[in-house]
């Protein structure tokens, strides 16, 4: 299984990633394609494409590990996501500032 | 004047430089040490440290321009502490709810 954490971690930080590696991780991540989908327009392997993710992937992880900004960007967005939902309980006119501002912060991410 | 977006972007990017640039960096805008503060334990002059300082600066923009992570950290905690003045008007126990996921997401940043 994909795992979704990396849609986060490329999303952070992809740009320091090669060119070749970012789009690999983009399209199996961000675009769903298969190892063969990826593979085929490059004319290599199911192996190379499935051994350049996994090493994209150990970048990722090991930039995480350095930056820490993924983490800080998840928890920012399960905040966000908490207020929205008591936002509902609230009160007009304050329900709809409170909801709007908080899915301005969830769109950020 | 030193301006404070360096601040931030230290906080983002910091560890992407070398130890000294980032000492260095620390201590100007972390730390508030002034260039001869900072020449001194180093026995190196004032200009050595301002020119160290300035090329910092130009690395941490660089990362800001490639990754752009401080601009989506800025815009969240904007709206944070717009929740939470938000929150004042708020009826029990919704304000303090909402003040307290406001507060954990300025203290992210």
């Amino acid at each position: 299984m994909k795992n979704l954490d990396y849609v986060l971690l490329l999303d952070c930080y992809g740009s320091l990633l090669t060119e070749r590696q970012r789009s690999l991780l983009e399209g199996y991540y961000d675009e769903d394609l298969s190892l063969a989908e990826l593979a085929q327009p490059l004319g290599i392997s199911r192996q190379a494409v499935h051994d350049s993710i996994r090493r994209g992937e150990r970048q990722l992880a090991a930039l995480e590990e350095q930056m820490g900004i993924a983490a800080r960007l998840k928890a920012a967005r399960a905040l966000f996501a908490e207020i929205r939902t008591l936002s509902d309980a609230l009160p007009e006119p304050q329900r709809q500032q409170i909801a709007d501002a908080a899915k301005k912060g969830l769109e950020l991410f």
